[in-house]
C-alpha cells in the first residue's frame, strides 16, 4: 500500500487506529454476549462504552515491544484506560477470536467499498456502451482485421466481465463475513456456541462452523482471488485501450488534460499511461493469489505464518484494486472515441470481412465447403495483395458468378446486416 | 497429465478421440438449431447422426499438419466420412464456436467427476470424524501443546473446508457451462441469438451473454481457482497427517500395505508418502492459477495465446486433482489412529492446558487479568521446567489458594468439561 | 509434456527406460568407486557392465506396485537380470543417492540440449539483425510513434536478452551438476567423501558440499528460473512479432506455408499463431517457478513432497522450452519483413519524431528547456492534428525562426543522422 | 514495505528524497560527460554541484500532479533551484535514461545491503555449526527417525544453502549495475555510446549493450529471483526451527525474552513466532517473482506497465528480505539448543537406525541384498513394536547369528563410527 496507489478511505481503513478500534468492538460484543449468559456481570460493556475511550495506537505498540504479543498489549492498554472493568474483557477468549473476527470486519468493509467502486465503473461502461452501441468498428482476432463489431459491443463485453467480477466479490464478501469467539483451539472450553452466535451477530458476522484456533484461511484466499478476477477484467480493458490508442490505430484515446506532458523528449506524444499503469497494477493484485493460497495450509490447530502475509497483502491488494477501479471509471468516462478513425480502419480492412457471407452463399448454392473456401480465398488473397476489392474480384470470377447472381453477391456486402444484433447484444449484456 | 497421477477416466476424457467426438456433437446441435430456423435444410443432422461415423483422430491430425488449423482439419475429415451433407455443418460459425462450446462440455464433465470424488472424500472424512468425535487429543498451536481437542473435531474441520471447496467447484461448474454459437467475432452476422440458445440448450449449456470471438476466459480461470482451493484443503489435511505420523508424535499413520518397503536403507521405516505426495501435487494444481489468470487478458476480439496453456493445464489440473481426491479418500479411510499415543501426548502436555480455566477463575474471583496472568504463568513455568504439575504447584501457591478454594481449583482441571461440545461441533460441521 | 509441444529428443530423455538406465549408471559408478576403496570386491561393476543388460521398465513398475518403492523395485529387477553380483550394488547408499545423482545427469543433459537450441535461435537472430541493421522503422513507446530505430537494432536487442538467458542456463547447468553418494542422511555412515568424489567424477558430477538425505532443491529451482528467463525473452520477441503483424501495422509477418488456412470463417486471414503460441507456452514455463521454489523447503533431512512436482515440471518445462526455442528459430528465420510498410509507418509518423532535435537546438540557442518545450509542443500538436508538418510549422513560427536559422532547422530533420550508430549498436550487441 | 518489517536504512533508501537525489546524480554525471564531449558548455555541472541544492520532494510531486510526468516535474523543480544552467541538463536524454540509471543505483545499494546482512547471518550459522559439529541428533526423513546426524551438520547445510543465495545476490548485483544514457529509443540520436560510457562510469555503472527506450527488465527480475532464493533458504531453516521447537520434539527453541508473553490464553507457551513469521515473509518475497517476470515483456521499444510494479515490489521485497536476514541472524545466534533433548530423541529412536550397518554386514557376509533386507526388517519391526531392541533381537535371531559373529554385530551399533565425518563435513561446507 503506497500513497500513490491508495485512495484515502483505504488509507484510513488499514491504520492501527482503525484496527484497534475494531478489536475493541469485538471485545465489547463478546462481553455483551457473555453478560447475557451470565459469564460476566451485567453492565460491564455498557460502562466501558460510556467512557468513549480513545485508544492510543502508539502506546499499544510500545507495550507490544516488551510483551511481544499484540492482543496482550492491546488489553493492557484498555485496562490502563478503563480500569477494573477491563478484567472482564476477553474472558475465555483467545487472541485469534479478536484478531480474526476483527479482520473479517475490516475485510467486509474493504470488499463493500470495492463493490461500490465496481458499480461506478460498471455504470461508466454501461453509459459508453449504449452511446456507441451502433458505432461500427473493425473487430480483430490475432490482431488481424476480422469482421465488424461495434464499439458498444466491445464495451458491453468488458461490462459483462467486470460484472462477473462483482459477483465474485459478493460471494467472497459472504464467505469472509465469518468470525470466531470460541477460545483457544476453538472448542468453547470456557464459552459456548450460543455466546459466539450472539456476539458475532452483533457485529454482523456468522460463526465459523468449525474453526481451529483461527478462522480457516480459504475464506481470505477467496477474497484475494475475487480481487484478482476484477483486476484481470480491468487489465483486459486497459490492454484494449492501449491497442486503440496506438499511433497505428488511433481509434480511441485516454482523455488528455491541459497541462499534461507526455514525454520529456517528445513533446507531442500522448501516451496511454493510465491503461499501462492499470496493467502493471493488475500484476500486483494477481501476485497476491499465490501467498493467499499458501496461507491456507497450517500446522495442527494453527500457526502464525499467515499473519505477516495478511498484514501486507490485505491492505495492498484491496487498496490497489480500489485505486484501479477509480482509475478505470475515469478512464472509461473520459475515453475519447474517434468514429472517423474507426471508419478509417474499416476502410483499411477493405471488404475482406464480407468473405464469410460469400462463403455461406456459395455453400447455400450447393458448393462443398472446402471448395467454396478455395474460391473465396483466391479472391480474398488478391484483394489482400492490393489487387482490387473482394467484391470486384468476385464479380469478375466466373466460377463464382456462375453460381451466384450479382444481387446475391451484393447482399453479401452489407455492413448493416452483419451488425443487425448490435443493440440487442449490448442491452442483453447490460441487463 | 502423467500416467502415474492420472485416473483412467481422466485419461479417456482428455484424448483426441473424445475431443473430436464432442466437436461433432456441437456441430450437430448447431446444425439442428439451424434446421429449425431454416438456415440449413431439414434432415441434415439426422442423416449424419444415422451414419454413426467414427472419427479418426490420427487422420485429422495428419490433415492439420498441412492446413495448420485444427477445426478445418476436423471438418475436412467429417466431409470425407459423411460426404455432401457436411457442407451444411459449421454454417456461419467460427472455429471458436466449436472449440469453446466443446471445451465447456469437457470442463463440465471434468468438474462433475471432481465433485463426485470430492463427495467420496467427504464421506470418508465424515465417517472418521464421527468415529473419533470424542477421542481426545492435545491441540497444538505454533506446533506447541495448546488445549485439548478431539480427533473428530479436527477431521470435521477438514471436512468443512473440503466442503467449501466442493461449493466452489459447483459454482465453477455453473460458470463454465457456457458456450457460444455466434460466429466470427460473436455478432451473429450469419446466425442469431435464438439459434445459439437452441443449439446450446441441446448440449446443456447456456449462451455467453456477450462473447468476443471466444467465450471469456475468466470462466475457465474460475475452474482452476476452484481446483486450487480443493487442492489446498487436501494439502492442509495431508500436512497434518505428516505431523501426526512423525516418529516424535505417532498419533496416527497412513495404512501400510503388507509388501510395502519404506526405505532402501532403513527397512523399518513407515513414511507418510501418500501425504507428502499430496502436498507436492497441491503445488502443481496451485501453480496453474497464475497462467489461468494470464489467459483472461486477450487482444481485441481474441488472440490464441490461451490455447496452448489450456491444452496443458486443462488435463493436468483436473486429472491431478482427481488423483488427489481418490488418494485422499483412501488416506482417510485407511488412516490408523492410535488413541494410546494420543493419550501419551496429552500426558506429555501435562496439565498446563488447564491454565486458561485457572486464569478465568482468578479473574472471576476479582483479580485483574494481567495480575492473574502473572500468577498462573509462574506456576505454569515451574511445571514446564519439570517442577511439579500445574495443579500441584497452584495448590501450593498461597497467592492463589487465598483466592480460590481447593474445589474451585480442582474444577479447573476437568478434561470432560473443556470438551463438552465435541460431538455438537462435529455434527454441526457435518450437517 | 504433451506430444504437441515435445521435441522427440525430449520425449526420449524423459522416458522410464532412460531414467532406469541412468540409475544403473549411477549404481555402477558408485560400485567402481567402492571397488577402488575396498568396500566391494573388485570386478563386480565390470562383470555387470559386460552383461549389457537391458532393463525392463514395465517389469520394474510392476514390482513397484507391490513394494511401493521405486529404487527397491529397480534393484530387485537388476538382481533378476545379473544375479548374485547385484547384492554389491547400492552398498551403504540410500535411494536418493541414486535418484538425485541420476536427476542431475538428466537435468544436465536437458540443459545442454536447451543451450544448443538457444544458440541456434541466437544465430538466426544475429543473421536477421545484421541483414536489417540499417533498415529504418519507427520506434514506439507506449505503442505510440516515438523516434526511429532500425529493424536490426530491435532484433539485436532480442538477441542480447536471449543471450543473457543463455548465460543463466549455463550457470544453472553448473549448479545442477551436483550429485550425492553419501548414504541415508548424507553422513557417509558406510561410505566416505572420497568414494563419493570418485563415483561422481566418473559421471561428470561434483559432490554436494553438504547434502541432507538429498541434494538441496535450490539447484533445481535455478534451472527452472533460468528456463523462465529464456521463455520470457522469447515472449517479448513473440509479442513484438504479433504487434508487427497486426493488420494496422503490417511491418513484418510470420512465414505462411502454402496449404495453411488462417481461419475457418475468414479465408484470407494470416494470423501470427506461432507467436501467440509462444506467448502461451511462456506462461507454462513461468508457472513452474512457483512450485520449484516451494520445493526448496523440506522437513528436517528431507521429505518427498518435491518428487511429484519434479516428475511433472522437469519434463514439462524443459521439453516445452525446447519446443519454444525450435519454434523461435524458425519464426525468426522465416520472418517476412516489409521495408515498404516500415517506411509507410515512418511516413505516418510524419516528422514529429524530429521534435527532440529541435528542442535541443533551441536550448543550445539559449532558450530555457521548458520554454523550448512549449514552443515545440505547439507546433507538434498542430502537425499531430493534421495541420502541416512539424518542419513546415516550425519554419512558419517566428518565435522559433527568430532563434534558429533555416539551415539549423533543416539539420534537425535528418534520419541518417539520428540512426548513425545503428550498425555500431547491432555489432556491439552481437559481439 | 510496512514499518513493521522495514529496517530503517531501507526506509531511507526508498524515500522520494533519496530517489530525486539520485536522479540529480545521474543528470550531473551525464552533464559532465557531455561537457567533456562539447555538447554542453564546460562548468555547468560544477556550478550546479556547488550550489548544494536540496530538492523538495513535495514540490516535485505537486508539479507532477499538473504535468503528470515525474521527470519533467523534477527538471522543472531543478530549474527553479538552479536557474538558467538547468537548461543544459537532460540534453538529448529521455526520462528513462534518468529513471533506469537511478533505479540501477538504488537496486545496487539495496543488494549491497542485503549481501552485508547475508554475511552476518552466515557468520552466525557458521559459529553455531562449529559449536555443535559433534552434537549428535537423530536425523529425520519424511518426519520419521532415520539415522543420526549432528546439529552442526544440519546448520552447516543451511549455511551452504544461504551461501549459494549470497552468490546469486552477487550475480544479480552485477547484472543490475547497468544504466542507460542513450536517448528516446536508445539510439544515441543526440548523444553517443562514448558519452554514455563516461557518464555511467562516473556512477559505477556499465552501459546497457542494447537498450530499447529502457534497460531490459530481465536484469531486475534476476534481483527478485535472487531474493526469492535467499528467502527460501531462510524459510527452510525457519521450518526446521519450528519443528525442533514443537512440544513433541523440544530439541531447540528460539530465545525467549523476559517480558515476552506467548499467548493471551495460555501463559506458559513459548511459540516459535520468529520462525513462523519468517515463513510468512518468505511467501511475500517469493510472490514478487511472478510480476517481475511479467515485467520483462513490453510492447515495442517500451511501455510503462512495469513501473507501478517496481514502485511496489522494489521496496517491498528488498526491505522485507533485509528484515528477514536481520531476524535470521538473531534467531540463529539466540537459538537455544538442548543436547539432553537431542539425546532423548536419539533414545526414542532406539537402535533401529543401526539397521543399515547390519544390512551391509549381512551382504558383506554373502547374503543377497533382498534376503538380508527381510531378515533385518523382521527384527526391526519387532523392535519398532516395542519388543526388545534391534540389537537384542538380532543377537537372538539365529538366521543372523549364523552369519555374523557377536563382535561383528556389536560393531554395527557404534554411533561414533557413523558420525566420524561430522567435523569434516561441517568444515568443508563452511570453507
Amino acid at each position: 500500500m503506497i500513497a500513490r496507489y491508495t485512495p484515502p478511505d483505504f488509507a484510513d481503513l488499514w491504520t492501527s487506529d482503525k484496527r484497534f478500534k475494531v478489536w475493541l468492538e469485538v471485545e465489547l460484543a463478546a462481553c455483551e454476549a457473555m453478560e447475557q449468559h451470565g459469564l460476566v456481570p451485567e453492565g460491564v460493556a455498557g460502562r466501558i462504552r460510556s467512557k468513549n475511550i480513545v485508544l492510543d495506537a502508539a502506546r499499544i505498540e510500545a507495550i507490544e515491544r516488551t510483551v511481544k504479543h499484540d492482543v496482550i498489549a492491546f488489553l493492557t492498554h484498555v485496562e490502563e484506560l478503563v480500569g477494573d472493568d477491563a478484567r472482564w474483557l476477553h474472558r475465555g477468549m483467545t487472541s485469534s477470536d479478536v484478531l480474526d473476527s476483527a479482520l473479517a470486519l475490516l475485510m467486509v468493509e474493504a470488499v463493500d467499498k470495492l463493490i461500490v467502486r465496481t458499480d461506478a465503473a460498471l455504470e461508466a461502461l454501461a453509459k459508453r456502451a449504449r452511446e456507441h452501441a451502433e458505432t461500427p468498428m473493425i473487430g480483430r482476432s490475432h490482431g488481424m482485421f476480422a469482421e465488424p463489431v461495434t464499439f458498444g459491443i466491445v464495451l458491453a463485453g468488458h461490462f459483462a466481465e467486470l460484472k462477473r467480477g462483482r459477483e465474485r466479490l459478493e460471494r467472497a464478501r459472504e464467505g469472509i463475513a465469518y468470525g470466531k469467539v470460541a477460545g483457544a483451539v476453538g472448542t468453547y472450553a470456557h464459552l459456548s456456541p450460543e455466546i459466539e452466535r450472539v456476539a458475532l451477530a452483533k457485529l454482523g458476522l456468522k460463526a465459523e462452523p468449525l474453526a481451529t484456533q483461527i478462522v480457516p484461511r480459504d475464506r481470505h484466499a477467496e477474497v484475494f482471488t475475487a480481487c484478482a478476477f476484477v483486476a484481470s477484467a480491468i487489465e483486459r480493458l486497459a490492454t484494449n485501450v492501449r491497442h486503440w490508442q496506438r499511433s497505428d490505430v488511433g481509434e480511441a484515446e485516454e482523455a488528455f488534460t491541459a497541462g499534461q506532458k507526455g514525454s520529456s523528449a517528445m513533446p507531442h506524444k500522448r501516451n496511454p499511461i493510465l491503461s499501462e499503469n492499470l496493467c502493471g497494477l493488475a500484476r500486483i493484485v494477481r501476485a497476491a493469489v499465490a501467498p493467499a493460497f499458501e496461507n491456507i495450509v497450517m500446522w495442527h490447530e494453527r500457526d502464525i505464518s499467515h499473519s505477516s502475509v495478511e498484514r501486507m497483502i490485505g491492505p495492498d491488494v484491496t487498496a490497489t484494486l480500489a485505486f484501479m477501479l477509480d482509475r478505470t471509471k475515469g478512464l472509461v468516462e473520459g475515453l475519447v472515441i474517434y468514429p472517423a478513425n474507426l471508419q478509417r480502419s474499416l476502410d483499411r480492412a477493405g471488404d475482406l470481412f464480407f468473405s464469410e457471407g460469400l462463403l455461406l452463399a456459395l455453400v447455400e448454392a450447393g458448393m462443398a465447403r472446402q471448395e467454396a473456401y478455395v474460391l473465396v480465398q483466391r479472391n480474398a488473397m488478391k484483394a489482400w495483395r492490393g489487387e482490387g476489392t473482394l467484391r470486384a474480384n468476385v464479380q469478375a470470377d466466373t466460377d463464382i458468378t456462375g453460381r451466384l447472381s450479382s444481387e446475391r453477391v451484393s447482399s453479401c456486402f452489407d455492413l448493416g446486416h452483419v451488425l443487425r444484433f448490435a443493440t440487442t447484444m449490448v442491452e442483453r449484456a447490460l441487463a
